[in-house]
Parts: structure tokens; C-alpha cells; sequence
């Protein structure tokens, strides 16, 4: 098959013809099929009910410091559990504070606190006329939710193979005391599925911030979620090292979880940051709780005991993981390759591969696809305010489908993506 | 033993050397005793050890709609969890919103709302100059911290033995649209002990409110928590069913968890109001979180059942409690009755004994108590600021220590009353 671009206009309307056949055919299947989130499949979940068994009625349930994991108490965590996720973090026990189910949740109290009273003694953000945050795009929808939800304007930064421009975040975040932030998925990023590298890490490190209160939203959500063996894995430089080595040391609060380990929901959340910053959210969080879920804590910590535990953990959900990103990238190839009219993402691990469509044809492509019955996340969710100025980006979700339902969801994507663009072109007057 | 205030003052000074005596020997042991907060008991917590048996690695962890507990989703709850929690409050299930581990934290997110979003659109506290909460005294700590720290004003509300002094209440709810909450614990409140009279609820319910966005902060944190069997319980009137027949039916948040019914901070916790209240408290959840802990909602329905199993297991709280506070309140009356040196209050359920002792005199017992190795709550907390007026209220917390230990942590805080009154009447130049 040839690109579309070269084809004359009686052979895009042939194709069209025939497209539409296919597209009917498939649509009387009344399939319903879901790529819209980055769930983890029923398989996945398996992998953990395990951990359901290392708490029971007769468990020692006291932390290693001797407190009663059953009662009320330590605010920031029981001591092997900060270990752990310290572990995972790459960073000291004494830079972290557990919280609860839910990162989301953390980054959104994280930005609440900022509105409400402000980070280290600055001026709440409620109380400023603006404030801004920079927004890698493609990006992740529930971050520019939260920031949206507080009335932060959020400026598009285009990303890179590297990472975010550099050249445009330091023109901004260096020029304007009202940039407060910037959204980052440094591994695997949602959903390109790329990884920052050590230049753009240490470039974003290096930044002298207008703002005293200017911090990166670190949201390390696939640190340890590889698809592929060492060989094949990306590794991103540790940003609370990179901030402390070019002397700004409270640059950063890096928010992860284990959603995405054991079970989204029923996890426990970590946020890895400074002393300083961490003093600054107990002043806060000690109004707000008198702690957070300390036998889920102890119940992770003797699954996994520590990060090599997490990492064999890892590993399984990576041969549950590899085949359907692997299937998905398959069929991308095998009836898109070389039809220019669509390129994707082949990640090394995370959850999402990003495609990008013909320009203006992202809408209509997750439309057709909804109509044959497979969920798309939906166009535009990927860019803040959900608006996506070239309508080109669609985020897939491999993890949830089952291998077989995937194949078939992925059919029906690139049969969307052909139709689409044969119309695109068609409407040009081709 | 005749009442202090009829003593010569001779009798006083002999009387404060023996109390001297007695207390030197009592310091002498270098005890360690806590009655300072409402902790469960380890024997307390052990009641519920079972719970952590009936989910497992075997375990259906299905939703009865289906859904699958493990994986991200289902904000409002499960609706097994939302039928258990609903029956417990005495409301619907289409009333609650099943929360996270704690209602602390529920509470604090209702206010940091109000102060960021504003409650059913209008205007959030953060753009308004003023705002004021009414505080019934004696009342908890943590809620008075929870409006200090948004910079809300505090005003003290007198309680008597059926609530707020509902005159007080009406007049500045009414005239001040500033006038935003009054934290509520309507039963077995804390610290007193005490619960609302019909009357009382009924007046509240009916208020009308000169701010529209007026709402009765109604922690209802005791509502199984009795002492006594059937004969001996408070019956609180249900208040959303108040509030609607009042016609003010958006008028209460009412705050409930399981925190002193299994585990303390791995919990469930929930919120009854009204269908707009939700909605409007959904519209802002959904993007802080994409769910709560499900499989602990799980875990608590399969081991309760229903209202039913909740009740049997807070029998067995009850028989571990109900001697605890017996012995504080034996000794009290046996070591002080008559004296005219102290009152106290004799709840039928609840964590707390409220303790009045002479003007002037609180801060210095509890640090007579704490000299002698009893640590108690800190005079004052039981008021806005930490500051009671008449320095006269001291909460105790009888649940955490063994029956042994309590009754020598209620001898040595006597003997604290008794030794500070003393030299109150001796400093009046007696």
C-alpha cells in the first residue's frame, strides 16, 4: 500500500469504498471494547492477592519501632514502610512521608495546600491574581484536572524523544514569578511512553526559578514498571540528587505509589521531597489526619520486603504487559507502516502509547472507533483543557483488554485511522 | 471530709502537708501513665483481629454490582459499604459518600473546599474578608485545630447538659452571614460525654441561617458508642431527617468512621448529607481521587454484615470500656464528692469524662499530674485557641490504659485536684 498522500483521488474513493465495508462489517459485531485507561488487567491483579494473606488475625501487627499499627498514629509513616518506598524512590528514608491510597490524591492535596496556605511561608496562591503552570503535552489528563480545578492557567510545553523543550521551560519559569509549576512524568511519561534524559533532568535542576515557591510535579507513576528485561529499560537520572547537586534542594516534590504493583485503590502513596518541604506539608497534614492507613503499610512491607521484591513483582506484570503492547504495536505497523498517516510511540514501559494522527482528524478517528464499539481515552485529553490545538493526539491504554480483545480493539483503531484520514484527504478535493 | 471552702485555714495548711506527702511518695515511682486521648485499647483492638481474616488471597473481590474491588474506579463507594455506613448513620444509602480512613481528614476536606471552591456555588471562604464557625465548649481539639488552620474565627458557644445554648446560637447564626458552621458532636460528645436533646436538634435543623452556605458540621464519631446496654443509651434525633423536615434539608454535613469501631487509621469513614451537598462535594472529589480503599470497604461489610454485627461488636467495646470508665468515676466521686472542688460528668457512652475543676485551676493540675508521671489532654484544649477563659476544663480519656493502671492514674490526678484547690484557697489568703 502506498501513503495516502501519493494516492490519486479515484483510488483514496475506491479505498474508501472498501474501508466503509470493513468499518460496517465490524460495527454489526456490537463489540465493546476499552482502551481508555490505564487500568491493570484482571491477570495483573492476580499477581497480588497474595499480599492478602501476610496480614491476618494472628499477625504481630507492630511496626518495626514498636508502634501498634492498629491504632492511631505516625503521621508520615511506619518506618519500614518509608524504607521501602524510599527504596523505590532512590532517595533516603528521611526524604519521605507515606501517604495514603492514592498519588492523585497527594498531588492534589500538594497543590490545595499551595492555594490554601502557600509553600514555606509564601503567599498562598488563592490570595495571587495568577498563577501558571507549565504543561508538558502530550500530558497526563487528571494532572491538568487538578491544576484546572484551582484555576491555574496552564501554558502547553511541546514535548521531545528528550523530555520537555528546555529552551522554552527556562524562557518561562525563569521570566515570570507566576509560574509556580510544571507537570512531569520523567519515566515512561503518559502517554508517550518516553523518559526524560539526563540533559533535560539536569537542565530542569538547574533552572533559577522567578518564584521562591516554584516546583517540579514529579509524578514518578512507572518508575518501576518496565516492559522489557535490564536491557531494555530506561533509567532517568534521581531528581531530588540533580535539585540538591545544583543548589536548589526544595525544587521538587516527586509523588509515586503502588497503584500500578498491587492494587489501584488499596495501595499506598509516597511523596519524596526535602526536609525543608517536608516539614512545611506535616505543618499542614497534622490538621488534616492523624495518619494514613498503617496496616496496608506493614501489609506491602512484608509482601515485598524490599525493592528487589518489588522488582521480581515487576517483573510478572511485564510478561502480562509485553504482549499486548507488543500486539498493539504489531498491527500499528503492519497496516499503518508507511501510510503516513499516523506515527506512535514504542515505549520500554509505562502504560500508554501515544499516536499521533493527521492533523484535525483525532476527534473524528476516536468517534468512528466509539461508534465500532472500542472506548478511546477521548481526543484532546492529553492537552490541558482538553484541547488539543492540532487534533492530532490519542492515547492508547493497552493494559486492560485481555491479548485477544486487544487484537481486535487495535483492528478497529487503524481502520478508524484509515478512514478518517481517506476523508481528510478527500475533503481536501484530492 | 467537709468541703474545702469550710475549712480554717489551718485545717487547709495541715491538709496540704499531707497532700504534699502523699504526692511526693507518688512521684517517687516514676510512673508512666497516659489519659490524654481517645486511643482504643490494645484489648479493643484485638476484638476485630477476625476482620483481617475475612478477606484473602481466596476471596471474591467483587462489588455485588459487579465491579472488581481491586481495580480503580467507584468514587462514592461500594454499595454494600454505602448500605452498611447508611444504615449506621440512620440515613439512605443514596445519602453517603464513602471516604477514606478517617474522618478527620473528611472533615478537614469539607472545609478546605469551602475555603477553595466555595460549598454549591458560593463564594469560597477564601475570597471573603471574614469567617466565623461557632465552637460549643467544652468541644474537640482537632475540630477547633481544623478551623484555626484555614484562619477561620473561633467563637465559643456555652454547652449545658442538651447541647449548645440554642439562644446564642440562633442569634449569631441569624444575624451574621459570616456566621458559616458550628461543630457538632451530638452524641456522647466530646468531651463531655453528653448528648443533644430533641429539643435541641430540632432548633438547630430549624435555624434560618443569614449565610446560604451555613451547614452544621454534625460529627457524629460516637454514634454506636455506648457503655450500657439498651437501658442505658442516648437516642440522638436523626438530623438529615430534622434538617429536611425544618425545610432546610442542604442544612448538615454529618461525619461518621469506623476508626473506634475496628481499627483506628485503617478505618472507613463517611459523609451523609443531602443529594445537592453530594453532588456538589462529587463535582470537586473527582478530581482529587479516583477512588477510596475499596477492599477495605469490602473487608468491613463482609465481617459486619450489617448494622446488627456492628452493634454486637461494639457490646464487646463496650464491656472493656464501661469498667474503665466506672473506675475514674469511683474514685472521683469517693476521692471529691462533697469537696466542692471539682465536678465531672458520668456519660453512657463515648470516649470521654469531663472534668470542671475550681477557676484557675486546670493548667496547674494537669501539670501537677504530669509531675507525677499521668499525662492528661492539655488544659485548654477543649477550647477555641487552647483557651479556656476560666481555666477550669480538663478532659479524661480513660480507654488506652489497663484497668490497674487507670485506677492509679485516677488517684494521682485526685490527689492533683485536691493539691492545686488547696493552694487556691490558701493563695485567696484563706
Amino acid at each position: 500500500m502506498k501513503p495516502y498522500c501519493e494516492m490519486t483521488r479515484a483510488e483514496l474513493e475506491t479505498l474508501k469504498k472498501e474501508l466503509d465495508a470493513q468499518f460496517d462489517q465490524v460495527k454489526a459485531k456490537g463489540l465493546k471494547l476499552d482502551m481508555s485507561r490505564g487500568k491493570p488487567s484482571k491477570e495483573q491483579l492476580d499477581l497480588s492477592r497474595p499480599m492478602l494473606d501476610v496480614i491476618n488475625s494472628d499477625s504481630d501487627l507492630d511496626s518495626e519501632n514498636g508502634q501498634d499499627c492498629r491504632n492511631y498514629g505516625i503521621l508520615d509513616g511506619i518506618p519500614e514502610a518509608k524504607r521501602l518506598m524510599a527504596e523505590m524512590c532512590q532517595v533516603s528514608p528521611e526524604q519521605v512521608l507515606i501517604y495514603g491510597n492514592s498519588s492523585l490524591n497527594l498531588m492534589f492535596d500538594t497543590v490545595s495546600r499551595a492555594y490554601t496556605h502557600g509553600i514555606c511561608g509564601n503567599t498562598p496562591w488563592c490570595k495571587l491574581d495568577k498563577v501558571k503552570f507549565l504543561c508538558p503535552v502530550p500530558g497526563y489528563d487528571r494532572h491538568f484536572g487538578v491544576t484546572e480545578h484551582f484555576g491555574i492557567e496552564m501554558i502547553p510545553v511541546p514535548m521531545d524523544s528528550q523530555g520537555p523543550d528546555m529552551k522554552l521551560v527556562k524562557e518561562l519559569v525563569e521570566s515570570d514569578d507566576s509560574v509556580k509549576g510544571i507537570w512531569c512524568v520523567p519515566k515512561y511519561a503518559n502517554p508517550s511512553g518516553m523518559s526524560y534524559s539526563d540533559q533535560v533532568v539536569e537542565a530542569l535542576a538547574s533552572l533559577k526559578p522567578a518564584a521562591a515557591d516554584f516546583r517540579l510535579y514529579w509524578d514518578d507513576a512507572y518508575t518501576v514498571h518496565h516492559l522489557y528485561g535490564e536491557e531494555r529499560q530506561d533509567q532517568v537520572l534521581e531528581i531530588l540528587a540533580a535539585c540538591e547537586k545544583a543548589g536548589n534542594p526544595d525544587m521538587v516534590f516527586k509523588f509515586a505509589s503502588t497503584s500500578k504493583i498491587t492494587f489501584p485503590g488499596s495501595g499506598v502513596a509516597v511523596l519524596a521531597t526535602s526536609k525543608r518541604n517536608l516539614e512545611d506539608a506535616l505543618k499542614h497534614l497534622k490538621w488534616q489526619t492523624i495518619g494514613h492507613d498503617k496496616i496496608n503499610q506493614l501489609r506491602h512491607v512484608r509482601f515485598f520486603k524490599d525493592l528487589e521484591g518489588i522488582k521480581r513483582h515487576m517483573e510478572k506484570h511485564a510478561a502480562i504487559m509485553r504482549p499486548k503492547f507488543e500486539a498493539v504495536e504489531q498491527v500499528l505497523e503492519e497496516q499503518l507502516g508507511g501510510l503516513g498517516i499516523g506515527s506512535w510511540t514504542t515505549p520500554n514501559g509505562g502504560y500508554f502509547i501515544s499516536f499521533d494522527a493527521l492533523e484535525g482528524c483525532a476527534k473524528a478517528i476516536v468517534a468512528r472507533a466509539k461508534e465500532a464499539g472500542v472506548v478511546m481515552t477521548g481526543a484532546g485529553a492529553t492537552w490541558p483543557y482538553g484541547k488539543d490545538p492540532k487534533d492530532s493526539n490519542i492515547r492508547i491504554a493497552p493494559s486492560f483488554p485481555t491479548p485477544e480483545e486487544l487484537a481486535t480493539a487495535a483492528e478497529i483503531f487503524v481502520l478508524s485511522v484509515k478512514l478518517v484520514s481517506v476523508e481528510k484527504f478527500l475533503a481536501l478535493g484530492k
